[in-house]
């Protein structure tokens, strides 16, 4: 029999009615023969509320108590699926993290997993029950509880299952899967049968909101095939996989974007050793992330024009901190723009197909729409392009591809 | 260094800024030189919450997923006073019923304590630190969170109170103590200074809903010393104690009433061997607790009445009861009455005062005050009346006892 291990988020668990639709999905997954684990999430709102009054008392997210206080959402949400499950017949019991245990490093508000045993968990499906799982948690060295910081579930999810050798991990949400672009946008987007855990990596820092980033780093370090669906509906997913289960590979499996970025230029800035550390220095020191970076070649061998883009929360911060640093920097100028999107070509096919930037530069080229910076890594090439051109940009590299539905 | 537990209810935590003042009032007693050791309840209206919850995904009391959902409550409390503590600068922390741990039996929903280890406890109170504890809450022999029962964080408090040898476990209230009887009612009641275990007992069972029985039976087992007194005030309340402490006993301490009293009476019942178990068997099966219970002499040698006392809220059931054995029991008549109020005086000196209860009669004569119902135990005198007269007894009485404020 096939370990199944199926993880809610707050949505799903919203609230009693709700919580009894989420048993029904793990019956129907119980009856078509498979054991099934299940992970769950806070309903939606309470951990915000969890977090408010810690702030109220004068908590911080990396005290213990924070955590021994927000992971009581989760604990709430097992408790009442278990019951819900026993109620249709399905034989379960919750397991929190210090039951099963869940062991975790020490460092509370943003833990990471070390060990899942999993003596607890087997004995319970092999006693034919539905072990339910709060997400989020598990329990210190000092045997107090830890919470693995935001989106910490899916994190959780993918755990267990590589833990108990599950055959698939599905992470069930409000969309009913992966597309090659945004569907808002691009009508023609299709949603993808199976991606790659790199193309979902570059797909979720990229602003498609689907995996949490550190799920999908676990599930690739492990190996452990994801799936993501619909809440909603019966209908399959999007399975995210090692790039051997997918035999013919496209070249571009999908285009994000992101309007959640600013630009930084600083002009005429020396062109000598040690500069760029003198601008990222302070930037990093600042907390500020800095994404694409481009330093033109020097046109008069004494200066050059430097680009390099932040979210736009940072921008305003960003470039006080520049500021504040002109007389060692000696610029000419500084233009900041926030009116700008990175848009991304994403596929591991690049890697053996030639000519995927060159199509990218082509068509946006053939829409006058002008690349401000590029940046390009093994499996994804990404232009920062004006805001207002974000639909155009989309929608003709989605074509250009072959993305587009038939 | 002395060691205080104390005790606060859900309208002393109901908000964070309720908990900061429950913070203020633990540095106090600290401030003062004892090592201080705190049990709380859950907000306000949070437990009722999550009972609601329970019941709506389809959950029993003794289910032990309603014990993993509704002592997340007190979880959350305990964490956020730890951090109002460490934020006034007393170091503090929470301690999980599971991490103590407080050992109970595996009864879900009304566990009994069998045993709290202290090791984790006394070494947190010799480090400086101010141990936080959920009260209602523990652990059974299978390791799941088990709950104590309504009014069980009070029971926690004595239970850790006595485990660690403490000097005094102080319960925060709504009130300032015990008072000789309702002060909203008779406006020259006094707050006693001390009262026994046993009339606490009698008091608390009478509807003067101060401390939970079973906190103060364990207070009595145990021989610690309790204290009745305000969250909202520092002036001392009252003190619960043995017997040996209180020099001068009063012939009576207070009178008690309680208005949720129902009478029956079954006219002309068999007067024979075996009536009473065929009325009282069927009550007792139908979970209907029997208070007063009065049969007279029988005047003709084969019938006699008989009389006894319900709660309000169980008569109907009782009368539904009795009916559907009507044929078995052949009695002429079934008559029934909730306007009633059980008043009881209530002292330990009544064991070696002479005329407790015949003072108690004459005063009620004097007022024309007719008693329907008489029930007697070794420290109280209990009369049911009609409901109307429940002021003009309690005066009465107060005043005829010599307990009025000077």
């Amino acid at each position: 029999m096939a370990i199944i291990v199926q993880k809610f988020g707050g949505t799903s668990v919203a609230d009693v009615n709700r919580i009894r639709a989420v048993a029904e999905t793990v019956k129907r997954e119980r009856d078509a023969g498979n054991q099934v684990a299940v992970v769950l999430s806070a309903m939606a709102g309470v951990t915000d509320q969890l977090v408010g009054y810690v702030a109220d008392a004068g908590g911080r997210s990396h005290s213990p108590e924070h955590d021994t206080v927000v992971a009581t959402g989760e604990q709430v949400t097992v408790g009442l699926l278990a019951l819900c499950l026993e109620n249709i017949g399905v034989p379960a019991r919750s397991w929190l993290g210090w039951q099963i245990p869940v062991h975790t490093d020490g460092v509370h508000g943003k833990a990471r997993i070390e060990k899942i045993d999993t003596d607890a968990l087997e004995q319970c499906l092999n006693a034919g029950q539905v072990p339910v799982i709060p997400g989020f948690q598990g329990i210190s060295p000092e045997g107090r509880i830890t919470t693995l910081g935001r989106g910490g579930s899916d994190t959780s999810a993918v755990a267990v299952a590589a833990a108990l050798g599950a055959e698939r991990c599905d992470i069930y949400t409000d969309v009913d899967g992966v597309y090659t672009t945004d569907p808002r946008i691009v009508s023609s987007a299709r949603k993808m049968e199976k991606i790659t855990y790199e193309e979902m990596l570059e797909m979720a820092s990229l602003g498609a909101k689907v995996l949490q980033t550190r799920a999908v780093e676990l599930a690739m370090k492990s190996n452990q095939r994801l799936q993501v669906r619909s809440s909603y509906s019966d209908v399959p997913g999007t399975l995210v996989v090692d790039e051997d289960e997918i035999v013919e590979q496209e070249m571009v499996s999908g285009i994000a974007y992101s309007r959640d970025e600013a630009k930084i230029t600083l002009v005429q800035v020396a062109d000598k050793p040690g500069v760029a550390a003198a601008i990222f220095g302070p930037l990093a020191e600042a907390s500020i992330n800095v994404d694409m970076i481009v330093q033109n070649v020097s046109a008069d061998g004494q200066t050059t024009d430097l680009t390099f883009t932040v979210t736009e929360a940072d921008l305003e911060r960003a470039v006080e901190t520049i500021a504040a640093k002109r007389d060692e920097l000696e610029y000419a100028d500084l233009v900041s723009d926030s009116k700008v999107v990175k848009v991304s070509v994403i596929g591991v096919g690049m890697r053996s197909h030639a000519g995927v930037a060159q199509r990218m530069f082509e068509t946006l080229a053939e829409k006058g729409i002008n690349i401000q910076v590029i940046s390009t890594s093994e499996i994804k090439v990404s232009v920062l392009v004006a805001e207002e051109y974000t639909e155009l940009a989309l929608r003709a590299l989605h074509t250009a591809y072959g993305l587009d539905a038939e």
